[in-house]
């Protein structure tokens, strides 16, 4: 099998699982008992808290536990809604997770939200301009992706960031995607920078996010920032850093309330009840580690072997089309349009021989629609439904991307072959 | 260590950790993935869903995969509730876990609902005529929990479930400490009971809950109903079951509509979005079914040990009081108060001797505060802050209760010991 669909899911690190096992058996107490058992579930999720935070230069509060990356992108956007409901105003983006996307939509329809809908380039970068424009006295928060899990498209989040706090607005960030793939400690804005325009900025930001991840930058802490910072609140699952599912956290920021979206124990700082998860808490956090530990070099790799890819398939198939490609992307997201080609027919044919991509984002389960993201980004229907997103991880070798795109040129030529002898027959 | 704190969290069976590891491994995929590695993580929740809706007699569509126990109690309450918002008015009752307690309170607070909340007799069973003169035409839901995480109280489910119904009211039970203790499958009333007063109905409810549980009847299944269908929605937590942490799920009869607390995808039915926690709900299924497969057997065991237990504290301790005693009670939960004796100091000493306990609900995190299900008994403060829960589990051996048994004796004595010195010095 070659899995190049890591920004579905990822195979788990051994490391989150060393991490996850005696939770699993021996160490089984509810953290919020008193006694040894509790106390020792309690170490093990403040040692996670305590990890995770150092890690994204966060302070342990900030840190809140989630079920996911669903739960955590529910919790930050209906939470922080919620609890600003004299603001009746919220800004995003057609191209986000449906996790935000929907829970914005539901605002909308149910709770007397309106909202603006940001316009994006060809490439999947939001209007930096209509961002500003759009910013009222009564907007309750914006929420913009880091990087979109379909395209691999990163958005300018220093100067998104920029604009909403001059304008006092809350932020709030889905990086659920690029966490372990974008930097999360990143360059203070140069005095230049923030007095400049915004196009410098977005020149600058762009600059920072396709920064040679392997160099990092060692003029020392004072001359650098947290990643997550950028926004007021950030959302995150472990599952697509090579950590377990149904688990994730949210960023948020000091300081700032959060109305729950669940109630029972006074967990998480009154902010997320349940009995907290934690074998998979531990897990996340080795994940956290060792995933931040390898970016680097991990990013460049992969990078490496998606050009690769990709130049495979362009020398193939004259109808591939990259999506998002003059936009700063993940390293290691490739989305193709094979014009002419039924992505899901491709998907089916590629699964026969052993390759697993996707259309699109996992999420819609069972779903043969065009992808939302590439027809937000103006593509014409027939681009957006031939789409296929192969995404690399880091046990994808290059044999496997050889053998990818092998398979790939058979079957678009068979497809081709049989539209020929199809048309010669009608 | 004793570990008598099963009411609080259960060690995992091995079953369940065995069942879990292959999705914690080689079998990674998402389950909405169309390839390879998505149709096998696919099949292990279809199969667990299969198992856990033929054990307790329901739909496989009937049942929605959670984060846990409060967010299936939470799903529960304000998704059908939200449901429903033309009808305003809940009813609930103080003795219920905070999970619905809070929600009940938040849709009070927040959403305009006024609640009607039941009185508990002494021994906490909810009154039932005021259950039947409290329904309104705009009751948009009664939720009451089916056995108490604290006193292990079970209340008269069948008779709750014959008064919602006859008024057409939609019923949640927060089923979640009931779960592989209490049956899932129960005599259909006779036809003198269903003609019968309350009074009979419950008499006769007592007397289903008291049946020995290892002699199940035989008379064949049209005789037999699931327990979980006396309720239109019921909530459950894995780990309280010898399950993993973070999991759950909730029983919702077929045709009902629910309004989901989260938005994303559309898993579970539209009714839970969020990337399924495959090995999670493979370990829970596999848990449910061997918890109920010796539950008979289990049951009959703890409920002996529980009540030597008794004997033991009630044979040295003159101080001690049983709390729920005459009603009728899971069989392995012991809720004792110890007059004059502050029960965090009694657990503090329980813990150097080993012995894991709990001052009520391990849900209230680091909290000290009187038990909220012993004051709506109607105990006194001094009873409720004196108050120890005991419950056992299926690791439970008989020399550990005798060991228990004497380490709460020793303590009980040094602290009267202590307190007269103390007298004598003033």
């Amino acid at each position: 099998m070659i899995y190049l669909d890591y920004n579905a899911t990822t195979p788990m690190c051994d490391e989150a699982r060393a991490a996850m096992l005696p939770y699993l058996s021996r160490h089984f107490g509810n953290p919020s008992s008193i006694h040894a058992a509790g106390r020792e579930a309690r170490a093990a999720i403040d040692d996670a808290r305590d990890k995770i935070a150092r890690i994204v230069r966060a302070k342990p509060h900030e840190i809140i536990f989630t079920g996911g990356g669903t739960e955590s992108c529910n919790l930050a956007v209906l939470g922080l809604t919620r609890c600003r409901s004299s603001r009746k105003h919220l800004i995003s983006c057609k191209t986000e997770h449906h996790a935000v996307l929907h829970a914005i939509e539901y605002l909308e329809k149910r709770e007397g939200f309106t909202v603006t809908w940001l316009n994006v380039s060809e490439n999947g970068i939001v209007d930096l301009d209509q961002l500003a424009d759009s910013i009222r006295d009564d907007t309750a928060l914006v929420s913009i992706m880091s990087a979109n899990n379909e395209t691999g498209v990163i958005q300018p989040m220093p100067e998104i960031s920029r604009i909403c706090r001059e304008r006092g607005v809350l932020l709030h960030s889905d990086m659920v995607q690029s966490f372990g793939k974008l930097p999360t400690v990143i360059p203070s804005p140069s005095t230049a920078l923030r007095a400049g325009s915004v196009e410098e900025t977005r020149r600058e930001t762009l600059k920072t996010t396709q920064r040679d991840p392997s160099t990092p930058k060692t003029s020392g802490a004072q001359d650098e920032r947290s990643f997550l910072s950028l926004a007021d609140a950030a959302s995150f699952g472990a599952h697509k850093f090579y950590g377990p599912k149904g688990v994730g956290f949210v960023y948020l920021r000091s300081g700032l309330s959060i109305q729950p979206i669940m109630f029972g124990g006074a967990h998480e700082n009154e902010r997320r009840p349940g009995t907290e998860n934690v074998a998979a808490i531990a897990g996340m956090a080795a994940a956290a580690e060792l995933v931040l530990r390898d970016r680097g070099v991990e990013q460049d790799r992969q990078s490496h072997l998606r050009d690769q890819l990709w130049q495979e398939i362009a020398a193939s198939v004259p109808e591939a089309r990259q999506n998002g490609e003059s936009a700063p992307r993940l390293a290691n997201t490739l989305n193709v349009s094979f014009l002419g080609i039924d992505s899901q027919m491709l998907l089916i044919a590629l699964d026969l021989k052993g390759v697993c991509a996707s259309s699109g984002s996992a999420c819609i389960v069972g779903s043969v629609v065009a992808s939302h993201v590439l027809l937000a980004m103006g593509l014409s229907m027939e681009r957006a439904r031939s789409a296929v997103r192969f995404s690399l991880g880091k046990r994808t070798a290059p044999e496997e991307i050889a053998a990818a795109g092998q398979a790939i040129s058979e079957i678009a030529e068979r497809f081709s072959k049989q539209k020929a002898e199809t048309y010669a027959v009608a």
